[in-house]
């Protein structure tokens, strides 16, 4: 139960420092709206280092369902954890997003942009095009958990592949290069849980004057960051080094 | 004593450089002013960094009674420490904004925004609304000193937690993640002597046609940070890993 | 075999988050156009940061021709391995750059802007001049190759310089001055391979409307970090420390 | 001989890339006007990690007459290599700005405004007032050569402290942040050499239609960062810690 309360933990971290730098930018009458798309890179791969430093000892640190698809998909972490994970990081994500918004209470209220408040929770694409927006959150998550293999250091065997604290700093700039590099059209998911829980969230909260959760585009950073770490892991067992 | 004068110190350097930020983004007359929100959240974060990196070998580099108060609650550190550090912490608050105004001196004397001169003492809210501000206090605080606890590394039991050297980096990632997410509504004190010394020294100092030293707001940064520890500390005695 | 795949992997993925994060800048319809040079510059060294990380153990990380050129013009690396690499760099790099037309495909349609499209392949001078394109090419690069010199550790000897994956941030960091410092003038190629291979990527991508590949200008980048490298070499050799 | 010779080149990488930035940012038909204070601040600190970095396991990494000043100060460096350390800081540092000036000569052809000119070799106040500007080195200055003392970890003792390459990222991030909060006013010499190597440059280069070196206010970033530095060395005996 433990592993399971540590990925919850550290999704809420990520989720709550990552969409914090977005609501900070987007929302009405907060002091950082021009830290721009500088900072939300920065941001999100910092919430990606406090994430994974806090929670790598007990859990491992996957904070992402594409990572738990793809390392088990790779031999490299046991089926029957994936299930268990997967709920933790989309409840953390929602308690993340919680967060998010009662710290930024009064400036939701101040907001009526349907489009920044929904920004607030999940992604949205910049030019909406699903196959396209597919193939950039494959091509995005793939990066993340292509370098996941490498930087948690497991040759090709069925010892299970762990994130430990060191590994925190290195993912945390891999994932603020994905923002820089790869963020640009779709606003990178490259997390299922990153995108659904705050979804859910976002159709739950009583956000004045919100408009639609979007759903008809919620599968897209869903299936493409699956699709992404599988390709990851198979790409890492084809290499076999 | 030297534990008292190394928080005395690491305090100081943590307000030199982080207000210093904020006197060169916002006063008149600087070079810095486009530096912004990216700016002062960077700049915030390399500031607890050089104050803990010189302070955490002899004192633990608390540099903040929410933190103190955090660890004390959680049976971390001695509660006769505990007032010894808080006044350490004031004091050394004090000092550090003493050196930014002599920095700044001139930059202040051309300056003639109150809310500017003010910002570069102590915290104000964009958008005043003393429960929701104090809930943005809370909720940022309980991120640090939640993280303080996983990244000093320490189980629960009776040793004392402290912070070393190279805890350094990890906790100012933390603080600038802080910054940029939740930074937005409040400024971000997260840090009562942080708030309180700067305040002070606002009410204190000469400034050419300085205004109001904001003290009916001046509970919120206090109150907040120090609830935001105790849950911290309450939910990592719970978690108990 | 393995050592030529990691050079391919890993400057596959220094492209792909490095010309990532110029599409994200320059294109039409991206959501980090406001991230500017700040951007492009701290991008391009986590760039070398990911790309170092993953492949240094097996392959070393040169990821750069001038890198490959300059250790073994100092004799740490082994001139027969020296064709395979510049061979596996190049055919990474376009690998990379088609991976970032594939990830902005709906934006690379919607610009009509010919010099941002080939910007996100090749670099171009700022104001042309192929003699002092050159030389701040040269200089560029021999602050590189110099610095790898002594990041990676190795005293004048017939040892092999490897970088390692500790070496990454040194690199990267140093990669990030350089384009703070010194890309202004010449977008800052500093390595053949990162120029030749998406130039080329250029030339056979149906890109629509789009211009010249400039070929003219190919050469600036490519002789002048192999000039740079082999100086910071003799340089290297010369102090002999 | 190889000490000096490893201060000379250190100081000309600080340079290079420090100063780099700066024309880079004030230079008419450069790539990268819009980094400003952030990528001028972040610049300068990556400058330092290099020149630190390359330099340290022989010379010390110095770099800064001020430091040099500071350590024998407080006896932890020897009086008689002090001026030999000096000469080669400015002489490195003349270097480094000749590279910057060959790096962007096309761009230095380009400007005319004489103030962008020299702010690429010498700092200049933001506004002007020899005191007060002094006082600004000063504190500046001081809180590097307090930071170093500790950083480098040396006890009170006859000991010599010397910067190792691990101690570059620390002081680089301290330089990173006294810019950010201490740059404002002066455009932070809190570096002698980095003043007055730069500013002999300027008047020996034949740039077009450049103006005065302002050498009346040559005098500020010497005599304040010697000031700052030896105040630093005081304080460090006094704690004695």
């Amino acid at each position: 139960m433990t592993v399971y309360i540590f990925e919850f933990i550290g999704t809420a971290m990520l989720i709550l420092i990552g969409n914090g730098i977005v609501a900070n930018v987007v929302l009405k009458g907060t002091k950082g709206a021009d830290a721009g798309w500088t900072g939300i890179s920065l941001a999100w791969g910092i919430a990606v280092f406090s994430g994974v430093f806090i929670s790598a000892d007990v859990s491992g640190a996957h904070l992402n369902p594409a990572v738990t698809f793809g390392l088990a998909t790779a031999g490299k972490f046991a089926w029957e954890l994936v299930p268990g994970y997967m709920v933790a990081q989309v409840l953390g994500a929602m308690m993340g997003n919680l967060l998010v918004w009662l710290t930024y209470k009064k400036q939701y209220d101040a907001t009526e942009d349907q489009g920044a408040l929904l920004a607030t929770f999940s992604t949205a694409p910049a030019i909406r095009s699903p196959f396209w927006n597919l193939v950039t959150e494959i091509i995005g998550t793939f990066a993340l958990v292509f370098g996941v293999f490498y930087i948690a250091g497991g040759t090709v065997s069925d010892e299970p592949i762990k994130l430990g604290a060191l590994d925190a700093l290195p993912v945390a700039l891999l994932v603020m290069g994905i923002g820089f590099g790869l963020g640009g059209p779709t606003g990178y998911a490259i997390n299922p849980a990153r995108d659904l829980g705050p979804r859910i969230m976002h159709a739950i909260l009583p956000l004045k004057g919100k408009g639609s959760s979007d759903w008809s585009y919620a599968w897209v950073p869903i299936v493409g960051p699956l699709i992404g770490g599988a390709l990851a892991a198979l790409m890492y067992m084809w290499i076999g080094v």
